[in-house]
């Protein structure tokens, strides 16, 4: 038993892990053992322990869970409101990253998960706790994130063709886009390189080949960050 | 006293409000009044009721210290690393906010600081804890901020000059920027709204007045969020 002058929130981690599978957007989920919410999907996550980082309570947590291992998480934000879990004070940390589904579609429950999957965003199960609303902002982060900065290029091949860096941005705005404004906005913003290559297999009009351009990338980050650029 | 099964860090907040004062950027600090680090400079900060959101425990300590009231505060980050705090396991939740230091020069200590000032961020005293790295990323993200979104201009006068609005970004990113570069990105942004009218009290060339575009700007935001704009 642990004891404290004064009474002291529960810490916990959450980890929202978005998984790209061609055209549909994942998220992994575990079914939880315990009470509350007991055969309840939920986010992986769990309690901190007072010897590990908050940043390793994550890593640690999906891999317990999940099996996931050295997935690069950014963190979203910390949830704290009063009455968010049912035991009592909880605030939690939550954590997201995107992976390529492909790479990760095999994954286990264990521990405090007694089974874990891949959901489409677009057909969630009910969630456990405040997670829909944690989901929801992670989303969100994603989403704005990719108006700005190249995200998801490690996720297509290398040489990728104008279509299917569509598709990866469709996907995770979960919209349709107009073809020829999407190319404008993508070519404004710098990031990817036109080559001389096209893509094979195709009988007529075979399409262009394009990479992401991360030299230029970064020369007019580093420029454009007070506006020399 | 208070007993738990298994050990809990203790929880707090810490504020980091950046006040705009002309062309100098300041950091509001307060004196610490107890150990550790008693007598050194900090950000106002301190533990999170149970009863209260980690949202009202920054407003709330925040006016405790310094009797600042009502600033609208944006969560910034959760700090967690084990040895953070001499006192043991302590994880903080940050806050930032930007305010025109002209309406809240007047600041004073109270509760757990013995003093609170105003200090310019480029000739801070040493910190406690490690309040220099909670300052460091604010600063980094309110810069990052600036890039994209129209920060700020709730501080500058309804109809401003580009000098004034230059001299405002200037200041937060602590660098001389040249004006014809910095004329033509905002104008890119679109944030702002040329006037057919001009500062008066200028003998020769009196400059030309802006006003902040905020409809154009919303209607930009939601078209460009999908690049359909």
């Amino acid at each position: 038993m642990y004891t404290y002058e004064y009474p002291r929130p529960a810490l916990t981690v959450d980890c929202v892990i978005f998984g790209l599978d061609e055209n549909v957007l994942k998220v992994l989920l575990i079914q939880r053992l315990k009470a509350p919410f007991e055969g309840s999907w939920a986010l992986p996550g769990g309690f901190v322990d007072m010897r590990e980082t908050i940043d390793h309570a994550a890593q640690r947590e999906l891999q317990e869970e999940t099996g996931l291992e050295n997935i690069y998480m950014e963190q979203l934000y910390t949830f704290g409101d009063v009455d968010r879990d049912p035991r009592g004070r909880v605030v939690s940390v939550a954590y997201y990253a995107l992976v390529k589904f492909e790479d990760y579609k095999k994954v286990r429950g264990a521990t405090d998960a007694m089974d874990a999957a891949w959901f489409a965003v677009s057909e969630l199960p009910p969630l456990a706790f405040d997670h829909d609303k944690i989901l929801a902002l992670a989303h969100q982060r994603l989403k704005n994130k990719l108006r700005y900065q190249p995200i998801g290029f490690e996720l297509l091949p290398e040489k990728f063709t104008f279509s299917q860096l569509q598709t990866m941005y469709e996907t995770i705005w979960q919209k349709e886009l107009d073809k020829r404004n999407f190319r404008k906005k993508i070519l404004q913003l710098g990031f990817v390189m036109e080559l001389e290559e096209y893509q094979t297999g195709h009988q007529h009009r075979a399409p262009r080949l394009y990479k992401f351009d991360k030299e230029g990338y970064l020369s007019r980050e580093a420029k454009g960050a007070d506006f020399e650029g």
